[in-house]
């Protein structure tokens, strides 16, 4: 195995967003990292911290364009760029041979037929599905350690699909699923639109996407992966997305009709989430029910499965923060691991609560 | 028939909490109702606002006590007080033969039995239970009418129940049914609490009372109401709360496994819906998601039933102002048959958005 | 005195916005008007409704056009356009000879000079300022009732001269004075903008239009003639607003230095205030911090005045809704002084807390 | 002089309340800091993570007593307590030699008397004054060095000295200066009232505690010495404090009228502060308005000052987080001058934003 290295240079390609902007946060405290370079090609040449005053006096470099960064000779590029527009930065970079963690959606899906299906769009990167890991380390992190591009998960699927996988993967339930979930409005993006206005979120509550939105297929074949294990099929989820009045935070409640043969019970429950995450060193496996503040601006996920004996079925709550675990820092969990860094590097965050 | 009164004497016992002060805030505005006497037995002698500043102007008279009401010859009282506490009230005001919408919990489910296993104490009006009606007058309009004590229902099975009653009465789904629910702080109540704390609440998510919220007892009764007159079974109903950062507001996300001879699709069930509630004043079917600020301040109830043609399923989502259709603008529409008046009179208000 | 009207039939002209919405929400409620026409040139042909779903069942009339509103003979109009938009309208209802409630900046000032000044723009209607009175009731209500174009005031300016006309006119204190003001996000208007984006103002507080936000001068103007009843001259004000994280709603914070002679004391200064607002319908004196929710969706104004003996200094908090005393119910009592309907008539909103 | 130490061992007194949890937060990530006891009178033995759920896994030690502390050697204290209850334990523990932080306001006036008089209790441990530093690094940084107890400054008072000392100091300003002060909630402490519960705060805001907040006296103090410097009089300070729907931070919207022959400009103003926080590691002069998310979860004091040559006043806007700068942030600053580390280790924190 290749030593590894005591620094990295990094790229953050995409940087006015709020998945750019997060992954300057957490990579400013990390301390194997340089940052070679931010670049946005519409704000090219503009200190970071005028377009996120935040950064005031911590991050003043003047952002860069993409095509400035090869020549800065990064050991990693995160791209923090819409989707449809990621591809055609992967296909740039590739021959580079720069490691990568992509962001956005582009390769998350099992190859470009879904992706046009549930995207709408023809992918224009089709082999770059060849060899890219689903970045979820708990579930891949051997892909991921000798990816070179890692397609970062989506922040409602990582919430799902963890909290749905060891009863998956042990072929437990039977579909379809259900999974209830409940976004912030930074999982909207930075743009400005009639949804995102304060006035529409504020004191407000809503479902989005019903029977439709695209995440549904990025947990599905996910899950179909961890079916397979257990020798079963894939498996419908009924997923709905719901906007709420928070800046941060998703949480994903889940049910499932366990099989008939299941023979589940509370201690099997929580023995089955315990072999499944004990180990792992960002998910909380909690009595109480989770909350959206005890994980905000860190890596972790909070999960607490039920077993409710009186109607038999299988709840599970999944907390996480959309732009850390749910995005940069994941991405920067994928980082270290494809670096050869120590998994948790940087990432020791304190939830801020409140 | 006798004639209905061209005005009633209404009084209004609680007036400390956000029930009393909601119904205060309906009744001035109604046509047909003098409020004679708003009680508190803790701030008796107090003017109304000061208590509810809000009121400054408006409604200054001074607080009585229960002990007061009888003489005052109320056509109608209304009682928002805590349960385990209303029902004395009810068993002291029932000689006085005067007509009664109780506003909660204690007379909602269909005896002392189930009260005493869900609230965890013995009923001590156990008589009360018989000839109490359901207030929920699109399920039981007629029994509301003539009934001299009604059970106001809670805020979450209000939103429920009707998000599923057509389904279930219709004999189309299998249980256990997933009622995913979401409600403003004010549901928790006016006193100051850890859960209630600003910093608790705000910018947070979280669900509580899991698999054990006493509205499921609630919701699961009234469907099983309605699932007889299918020649059906009850239905298990795994129903979880969660916390919203909102005042107001209450959205249940409702998911059913449709039987395998259902033989459901989207117009179908949309055609269900429409005979259910084509004629309801206060239901509204809409054709996108129910947002908490359409129904807030108003008594409506939007509902969006949708078949899911992929998976199979049905998701129904229901949305209403717990303090108005969730509580007194119901109790008001309870009043109005009670009363014999117009059933929309004093409750045709305008949504507050934003 | 020509005998006021039973009813009147009233326009609306622009709707998209939340001064139109708002309109339409009291209008609905008004015993005596009819709502004939409401227009959007964007949405015309379009239900109500749809623009904005909170009306759906109460106001599904189609939007029409600008050009449709004369024919219709409406008795008064009002206009919810955006500043240098609404004078053209001005100009071309003003041969009809229709009163109209113009809610827009575009006649507050005194002048086409300090509008060109203040707002950058030639004013394209002069001679529409002559006979325009400035729409404040508790200022203005003479000139009002026989003005065939009023002037709807500024949000800020409302709560502000509201708060410092008692003081001025008594020529009892010296300026600069000091409005430090607090806006709900409403004010900000219904386009999605970076400002108005939910993660830019949720859980955040900020100032804006520091030493030149327009309302100043409105403010100026308005306090210059009640310091020329005192014989003074005009003063300063150093007005800086800030946005809320709140939908509705503006406090209004001012301070001012007693010339040396005043002689104030806290029974002096509470006697003004009574002596100017005892009679007021809508404006409430209170003895604790007026709050926004005790304000909000009622044309109320709260003003609490405070001597502080210890630096001499006199503040005074002022707290409207900015959509309603601020905007819409604001012109709703400009519409019954004009049509000389009750100064009150369909605008004794309770205030919606919480 | 003592060389510093490589780490110290610190103990934290009272753990439950928000400048506890915060403290914990940050000393966590402090390169030479080892936590060697958290205490909590009403917790003691209950993990600290069961009391603050966010530190799951982080920080799970047992909540001693306040009598275990001496035994374990602590190189510093932070008493975390209610004023009035702070001056017990300094007492206590001043026998023991051991450097104390005490975030309370029990030793920030200038003595017993005033402390008698705005707090309206007999000060216990007059001599305590005596030594004691006001633990405000930017204006007595060299106090604090040497000082055996540091008093930490409250939050208001942060916020508003830092932005009003560079004017009164250079004696060109003159009295009474007005600050109005806007605070999150997380001031109002952890214990639930009616004043933090979530649905009087949420869509709210009010000013309290007007012309008699307890601050202003800490306030007017410290901007005293700054204008004996100048030559000058002790100043009035009209100090209004407001509660804003968020969770953390603090606004400081400061005005002053210049003295006659100041000759201000804003070239003159702006060199005013560059020369008084240039080097300051936490003071980021601003050219935009401050907010609050800009300063979130970070030790920054973000100032703009303002001359408005129209109307002739000065105005600066301040803006911290009330629980970093305002509170754990400043007393772990305070810490790091008393043991001699850098002034900024573990103080770098990247503001959350959004």
């Amino acid at each position: 195995m290749p030593s590894s290295p005591s620094r990295a240079r990094i790229a953050i390609v995409g940087a006015t967003g709020y998945t750019g902007s997060e992954l300057v946060r957490l990579l400013i405290g990390h301390p194997r990292v340089d940052i070679v370079a931010i670049t946005s090609e519409s704000r090219a040449g503009v200190p970071f911290s005028d377009v996120h005053p935040a950064f005031g006096g911590l991050v003043d470099m003047p952002l860069k364009r993409m095509e400035d960064v090869p020549a800065l000779k990064p050991d990693l590029i995160f791209l923090a760029l819409p989707h449809t527009v990621s591809m055609d930065a992967v296909a740039r970079f590739r021959p580079e041979g720069i490691p990568i963690v992509d962001l956005s959606a582009d390769y998350r899906l099992s190859g470009p037929e879904p992706y046009a299906q549930w995207y709408g769009v023809e992918h224009r990167d089709p082999e770059g599905f060849k060899g890219a890991a689903y970045g979820l380390p708990e579930r891949h992190r051997k892909a991921i350690r000798s990816a070179k591009l890692v397609a970062n998960p989506g922040c409602y699927p990582t919430a799902t699909i963890l909290a749905l996988a060891p009863l998956v993967e042990a072929g437990l339930v039977e579909g379809p699923l259900v999974a209830d979930a409940k976004s912030g409005v930074t999982g909207a993006g930075v743009k400005p639109k009639p949804t995102t206005h304060y006035a529409n979120v504020a004191d407000n509550f809503r479902a989005y996407g019903v029977a439709g939105h695209r995440h549904t297929a990025e947990i599905e074949e996910q899950l179909a992966l961890a079916s397979k294990k257990a020798g079963g099929q894939p498996l419908h989820v009924q997923f709905t997305p719901h906007l709420l009045p928070v800046d941060r935070g998703i949480l994903s409640t889940v049910y499932a009709r366990p099989r008939a043969d299941a023979g589940l019970s509370a201690e099997s429950l929580e023995a089955l989430y315990r072999d499944a995450y004990g180990d792992e060193p960002f998910v909380r496996l909690r009595q109480q029910a989770p909350s959206l503040k005890d994980v905000r601006a860190s890596n972790h996920v909070d999960i607490m499965p039920v077993y409710d004996a009186r109607t038999g079925m299988v709840l599970v709550l999944s907390a996480i923060d959309n732009l850390v675990k749910g995005a940069a820092g994941q991405a920067v969990q994928n980082m270290n691991l494809m670096l050869d860094f120590p998994e948790t590097e940087g990432l020791r965050l304190v939830p801020l609560a409140p």
